[in-house]
């Protein structure tokens, strides 16, 4: 199973997951000289893949900074994956699609099969249940897994996932409805091809979520540009394993004010991937 | 400002909002045979839109179905915008985006301007109040809309949007929370330019939502094949104004089993339109 794999991966390397999420700015200038810009994003892409999958559990790629180019943009986010693959990485979509019937089945053939296919994608629990029946016939093969948005790490996700249903937040009852649609997809490794998504900002909220829901495998995003730390991190892990940690910003753009960075990202990325793996690794106790 | 459009549209045409969602298993198969089935896609649309663009509101583009045919298939999605677009048809990107920060600026990017720039996009509000600030410089102009999602048509939307937030649910508080955001943006209609999706399924609860929320444009899917008649979705309206009401496949697939269907589909389209239009207009009272 996939899960099982990511668990290996995790064992093997570390929990670092490198967001792909390539925006032009990010680009060091010698390659944004280079139109259109989505073969500039895709050459940077590839150089980081090529100087840190060994040092990485998986990667995630945020389909909007992609969408976000059209057309072509969307041809260089097929090309990273495609890249990321041929690497032997897992990888995540970060799509965050949540949809029924028919338009989910569709979202299911275009992440799961075809030009978009990742291991994993992130999907929103907001319609309920529905959303993971057109999952199904690509989780029972057990090669695919979702992450669930269960807590976001952005500071108004209070307004919907705090609420109180009876005595305890929404995001415990998204938990919960995640955990019981995972129940049949466990791995050897314990976890189930369905995880959670749980921002790093919320250190207390990852604890409770984390010793709640230990099937769980966790996708915890923040690290870095958005103010979470290895410390913060640590509640996700059970013996070291259980969650990967995405950064994207921290390492894509670890080049910029660096001597040389504009030719020597591919090596500030690594650097920024062993620290920050350091990082995380010194709070798992 | 858009949403004053779309309201002079709707007190002319009627509320018919015809969704594009087409997959090749509505076309008929004397277009299935011209490869790839995104230019097939294509074909159908225009014809379609040729058929239906002087009688309806809208037309909704449920961007999945063209999605899972990959970077290809996003060619037809950016074509068929274009082409509604080129007729001064009113388009609702249905994309359910909802995210934070600089992703939330790249999906707006992605669907208010370029390839895929539509009037209007669907939103998904699990993430918060954030998802909208990343929306706002084109709310500004008044040329941009967001419907974001309030209570789904799906059987299972129960799960989370029915839950109970002290004496209120959780679909009631988002939609609150929808009316808050679009205080700001308020058309001379007296609609603001950030409505909700309230599916037809429950009309009991959109009666509720359309009592309590006036100044909510709404966008009722669910109409036809899933179940919603003329009846279902009378309370979405005030004065026969201020929702539009989408149907998919009981519009573009009408021509199926008709005399000479694989022909005539767009006029059976035509005929659909018409007919739905007047059932609806039979309940307005």
């Amino acid at each position: 199973m996939i899960i099982d794999r990511l668990f290996e991966v995790v064992a093997d390397r570390g929990p670092v997951c490198v967001g792909l999420d390539t925006s032009p700015q990010l680009l060091p200038e010698t390659l944004t000289f280079s139109p259109p810009p989505s073969s500039a994003i895709l050459e940077f892409n590839r150089r980081v893949i090529d100087a840190t999958y060994d040092l990485v559990a998986c990667y995630k790629v945020q389909i909007a900074h992609y969408e976000a180019l059209g057309v072509d943009g969307l041809s260089s986010y097929r090309d990273t994956l495609m890249y990321a693959r041929s690497k032997g990485a897992v990888i995540i979509g970060d799509v965050k699609r949540g949809d029924i019937a028919s338009t989910g089945e569709m979202y299911a053939k275009a992440h799961f099969a075809g030009d978009f296919e990742a291991d994993f994608i992130t999907v929103n629990p907001y319609m309920g249940s529905d959303i993971i029946a057109p999952y199904a016939p690509y989780l029972r093969t057990g090669n695919k897994g979702l992450f669930v948005l269960i807590k976001t790490s952005n500071p108004s996700a209070h307004d919907v996932q705090d609420l109180s249903i009876g005595d305890q937040p929404v995001f415990m009852h998204i938990a919960e409805l995640v955990r019981n649609w995972g129940k049949e997809y466990r791995g050897e490794c314990g976890y189930s091809l369905i995880g959670g998504v749980v921002g790093a900002t919320t250190r207390q909220q990852l604890a409770q979520i984390r010793k709640a829901f230990p099937t769980l495998f966790l996708l915890v995003p923040g690290y870095g540009a958005q103010g979470g730390g290895g410390k913060d991190v640590s509640p996700a892990f059970i013996d070291g394993n259980g969650a990967v940690v995405n950064a994207s910003r921290s390492i894509l753009g670890a080049h910029r004010s660096k001597p040389n960075g504009e030719k020597r990202y591919a090596e500030y990325a690594r650097e920024a991937v062993i620290a920050m793996r350091e990082d995380i690794r010194q709070w798992m106790g």
